[in-house]
């Protein structure tokens, strides 16, 4: 396959939410309620809800910046490029980047909608998440059918809000949902609790994935504040190992063989090591740790169960055959500093190019498309949708992508010498922009 | 290869120190004032130093017993294999097991000998400290020349009794010191800071390897209390990848080029990943962390400095070649769960035996002589410490391998029913048998 021939779908982006969401989904007082964005004296911008606020208006979308300011937090919408929290300009962000499709991320409620299960009413956090739904499924996906995976948040502070939620957002062809990876951060009982029962059985009558994103339940640790950051920055993917031994000894999964998973933003180059080392643990424990897996192997029920998902992982793709190739998905973390774009064509091809066209479709699009019940070929014709006509037609709009410098908050004081940043600079950065707002 | 024609030195093992240890190694005030073994009035068996209990007398030392007792807690000696704590009875066990030599960890002061820097009088500590050195190197260890790799440990919290002590265990000819890999949990400043020069220094100059052994720093974390145990002895050995990318970022490394690590009990299946990670972070946000790799990349410099360190690991044998294959050696563990005494040999040559002889040899042996300075061959024929030797003399020794029963701290309390042993169950029984001491 050539580079221009492939389809790209990303099972993991981000949205910078634009200040308008709720209009076109609320009225009257749950409006007026609802999450509002402010502009604190100093210029920095922040999302407020029930008195609590949320300085995370970028949450590292630092895309189309010089590398220089890659570590640098913005504090407004003028620091985002536009793609981070409009529509239309992620599209055309997406064609320059070759991208079909994409399952996007919310930034300020958290990954995983942590923030409304932090406010103190309940009654109009479950309101206000629907309407977040509503914006999310029918304004943002809504607008560019067959050009966005819906995501859905759940109200998992109520179960029985969540199963009616399930239900709703499924009736609206919605096939994905973002959870927490480690409910007890949150405060609520762990997933081997009987309490999420309902919800595992809504999930599977419904169909819907699960996605665990990293950084929003067991945390990526810093060793110390005086650690460099690229100590943090490497190892924060596999954070989700913790996450993901969890989840695979969920005796739910043997109850429900439809269940899915996938490991948001987890990496895949680990994954084979990790099931051996699953696959060792319970063949030499079991006689005393009376695990549920019986004659299955961890590694099948992983398997046949887990999404793994990758931004850039050679090591993985060659060792394709220790993983299942129907359960491996490309993601491109746009708008974070992780992000490839708008090269993620170059980098990907060069660590795919090895495997054959089936095997390519499949990591592109293809298991992205079956594991979420997702067809853009229903809206576009495939050839519309590859690397080069995508591109060609950003090419045609005029996309540019041309780096811009735009500012925001500093890991360094101003005037300090350049010298290399730690994980207690950036602890700073953030804990001065959270200040501010 | 045969299997039997393979030389194993386990560069992992551990001792539950004997009663008697202090004995020919201090007098007086000094041996009265030294760590003592006590027995608590229910039979708990537990060291007393300081005013400080502890009761690891055992620390899942469970080799020899059925697989169901090996979520048991060992509470006295009588419930310990005799290799656990009689160097001669050790020596059998390593031959039967077809195990060369071995480099062993202490249990009562932890890994890193973290509880001698947890008590108050640390001249007295530092007294004890170096006894316990002399004990390990002279006693554990000299009595078997050829069959032992000395690993010493640092009174760390004084960084001049640190260069003194590194100098005198280096004159006693010990090659490797087991240090804490994150000192932070100990109260000390973080290994970036200029605190550890010294120790850089003493450790160049003296040729000595760093052992970090995982579970004294940076923790194993447990998902929740609920979690079925199989999911944190699971992800364990794989806990170390924070400290592995804190030491990757360590500035030293770039001054002395003979800094050595080993990353003890760490797996190397999930490296390659690692490193590809570590290179890409690195890639990318340079411009921003000004970070100190230079033109160096970092999978480089760990390629230089860090030692692989193996239990039962296939897939990171399959994947040498992403490795060095000059950095990867086996570990046993003995006398701990993951360890897969008596039948080491088995396991190890069904993952190795696609590999060259000379690559055999290197991941049994030659890389562990090489990188702990340490020649069985000058005490020993090689011929007569090979697998088939070694086992050969155990047999004749009628060294006895059958299961037995032993008892001690059970995870689930008497006539609880068969149930999923959880983190919580497993917390639960180190509490319980912490307070009987």
């Amino acid at each position: 396959m050539k580079m221009n021939d492939m389809v790209l779908i990303s099972v993991d982006d981000h949205i910078s939410e634009p200040p308008d969401m709720f209009k076109a989904h609320l009225s009257g007082e749950e409006l007026k309620t609802a999450p509002t964005l402010r502009v604190a004296p100093n210029g920095t911008t922040y999302w407020e809800y029930q008195g609590l606020k949320m300085p995370s208006v970028g949450l590292n979308a630092v895309v189309g910046r010089p590398l220089e300011e890659y570590g640098m937090e913005p504090t407004s919408f003028e620091q985002l490029r536009k793609g981070c929290y409009e529509s239309k300009a992620r599209v055309d962000d997406m064609n320059v980047n070759g991208i079909a499709a994409s399952l996007n991320f919310g930034s300020f409620p958290g990954f995983d909608g942590g923030r409304f299960h932090k406010v103190a009413d309940k009654d109009l956090s479950l309101i206000h998440l629907r309407a977040y739904n509503d914006w999310h499924i029918d304004e943002w996906c809504g607008a560019h059918p067959g050009r966005f995976i819906p995501c859905a948040l759940l109200p998992t502070w109520n179960m029985d809000a969540t199963v009616e939620e399930i239900k709703r957002i499924a009736r609206k062809g919605c096939t994905a949902v973002s959870i927490n990876e480690n409910p007890t951060v949150q405060g609520l009982p762990s997933i081997h609790n009987p309490y999420w029962e309902p919800l595992w059985k809504a999930i599977a009558d419904h169909d819907i994935a699960i996605c665990l994103h990293i950084g929003a339940g067991n945390p990526a640790p810093h060793a110390s504040m005086e650690t460099p950051i690229e100590a943090w920055i490497t190892t924060m993917p596999m954070s989700i190992a913790t996450g993901a031994a969890d989840w695979l000894n969920l005796e739910a999964l043997h109850r429900y063989p439809k269940l899915k998973i996938a490991l948001s933003e987890g990496g895949i180059g680990w994954i084979p090591y990790f099931l051996e080392r699953a696959d060792f643990s319970h063949e030499r424990h079991k006689a005393w740790t009376h695990s549920r897996f019986g004659a299955t192997k961890p590694s099948e029920i992983f398997r046949r169960h887990f999404l793994n998902c990758f931004i850039d992982d050679a090591f993985g793709l060659k060792n394709l055959d220790a993983l299942d190739e129907n359960m491996v998905a490309y993601e491109c973390d746009y708008p974070h500093s992780d992000s490839l774009w708008p090269e993620v064509p170059e980098y990907l091809y060069k660590s795919i190019r090895h495997l054959t066209d089936a095997q390519i479709d499949k990591v592109t699009h293809r298991n992205a498309m079956r594991f979420f019940n997702f067809d853009p070929f229903k809206h576009h014709r495939r050839e519309d949708l590859t690397v080069g006509a995508l591109r060609a037609k950003a090419k045609a709009d005029g996309v540019d992508t041309t780096p811009v410098s735009s500012g925001g908050a500093k890991p360094l004081a101003e005037g300090e010498q350049a010298r290399p940043i730690t994980s207690g600079d950036l602890m700073k950065m953030f804990s001065h922009h959270s200040k501010a707002a």
